[in-house]
C-alpha cells in the first residue's frame, strides 16, 4: 500500500472515523474539492485525540495550541458526493518541538485509498508564542510513556 | 427591481464590492454553492463598514461584536467560476437592539441580479453578552447623527 | 418552542441527524461560523431523503435537481468545536414548483434550540431549466400519496 | 528567502493577486484556518493563468481539467481577519504528465512571509481519464515555446 517497506501507522495506533460526504464539499469539476480532504484531516486528528484520552477541546483548555505548520496530501482518486469515507489517523516521529499526524482517507466499502497525507504540528499558547511540546501531550499522543 | 415600491438602499449609502468567484465556491451541479452568496453578503458588510468610516476590525477592537441573528437569500441565478460578480450592501432599518444590512449580488458585466438577501445583526460584548446596539455604531453604519 | 400554534415538523416525519462541530466550521469569534450551519442543513435534507427511500443522489441519477431558491436561518444560540449536535429536518408545504424544508439544530446532550431555518427548493432538469416537481419526488419527500 | 540557492520564481513569471481576508476563512484560533491558504493558492493560479493569456475557464472549455494530485504548505506566520495579503504565483518544473505550481502568501503592506507552497497538477479529460499535458497548455503556462 506504501512504496516503503513500512506500512501506515507503523505499529502505532490507527483511529478510524466515518462519514459520508457533503454536497458542500463537491467542486464543480463533480467531485470533492481538493481543499476538503484537509478538512478531514482535521475531523481525523480530533477523533484520533479523543480516542486516546486526550481530547482536542481539552488541550486547548489547559492553554496549549497545536498548531499547523506543514500540510502535505497526495491525492489518489476522487471521492463523490454522498460516498461513505474513512479517514485513518496515526501519529508518527516528530521532533523536540513538534508532532506528525499522518492519513489516509479511503472508500469505506471497498477500501480503495482515495488521499494520503500529513500534517506537522507545533505547540503553542494561546497567544500564539511557540513552545516545547509538553510531554504529558506527547506521551498521550504518541502512545509512549513520558521519560 | 423589488416587489415592494420601495427601491434597494432607498435613499441610503449603497457600498459595490466586486471580486471573482473562486474554484471552491462552486459545487457539483457546475454552479456556486448556494451558502457561498452567504459569505458574499458578510464581505459586502465587511467593505460596507470600511466604506463609512467604522471598518469592522475596530468595531471588534472596542468590544462590540455585531453577531448575526437571522440571515435570508432569495437565489434567483446562479454565478459561475471565474464571475465577476459585486455585491451591493445597503442598511436598513432594525430595532434599539439590531441593525439590518441588506444585499444584492449581481453580474458585473450586465447587471443581472443573482442573489438578494438580508442579515440581521445583534450587539454583544466579546463573551457574547446581548446589549443595546451603542449609538456611535448605529450612528456610523447608517448614516444618521446620534441623538 | 415555535410561535405559532404548530409545533415542527406539524404530524409529518422527522429526521435526526447528529455530528459533532469541526474546527474549520468556527470563526475568530470561538464559535460556529453562521454559514455552517446552512451546510448542516443541507446534511439534514441528505439524509431525510435517504430515511424516506428517494436518497437525493438518485434523484439527481434520474436528471433532476432540486436547487435551493431562497434560505433563511435565525441564530439563536451558538455552537462550538467538538459539540455533538442534532439536526432534525422535516418537510413542510410547498407549491406546484417547490418544496420547502425546514430545520432545527440542537445541542443533542440538552436540546437546546441553537439555529432554525428553511430552504425552498425548485426542480430543475440537469441543465438548470425549471419543471414542475415531479409527483414521484413530491411524494416521497412530503410522505404523501400521488394522485 | 529560501533555503536552496534558487529564489521563488527562477526567473520564470510570477503573478501577484491581492485581496482581503474574509472572516468566514477564520477560525477559532483568532487567526485564518490553514485550508483558507490553498483556496487562495487556487485563487492565485486561476489569476496566473488569465495573466498569462490562458485562462483557466478556457483549459475546460476545450475539455481538458488541471486536477490537483499534490498539496504541500508550510505556514510560517498567520494571517487575521481583514489582512490585505498577496499571493506570488509562479510555474515550476513538471514531468510529461503534471504541471507544478508554486505559492507564496505575504502580508501586503510589509511583505512579511505567511505561507509557502505547492501543487501539482495532472492534465485529465472532462470524465477524469489521466492524458498527456496537452502542448499547448504547458507552453502557456511555462512560458516556454513549444517543441
Amino acid at each position: 500500500m506504501e512504496a516503503s517497506g513500512r506500512s501506515f501507522g507503523d505499529g502505532g495506533r490507527i483511529v478510524e472515523t466515518a462519514f459520508r460526504v457533503r454536497y458542500a464539499e463537491t467542486d464543480a469539476m463533480g467531485v470533492v474539492h481538493h481543499t476538503s480532504y484537509l478538512v478531514w484531516f482535521e475531523v481525523g486528528r480530533t477523533e484520533y485525540t479523543r480516542a486516546v484520552g486526550l481530547p482536542y477541546r481539552e488541550v486547548e483548555d489547559v492553554g496549549v495550541r497545536l498548531v499547523v505548520v506543514e500540510a502535505c496530501a497526495q491525492f489518489h482518486r476522487p471521492a463523490r458526493y454522498d460516498d461513505l469515507v474513512v479517514v485513518r489517523t496515526t501519529v508518527g516521529e516528530g521532533t523536540k518541538a513538534t508532532l506528525t499526524f499522518r492519513y489516509e482517507v479511503r472508500l469505506q466499502w471497498d477500501g480503495t485509498l482515495l488521499v494520503s497525507g500529513h500534517t506537522v504540528h507545533a505547540a503553542t499558547d494561546l497567544s500564539g508564542r511557540v513552545q516545547r511540546m509538553p510531554e504529558r501531550v506527547r506521551a498521550a499522543l504518541t502512545g509512549r510513556a513520558p521519560p
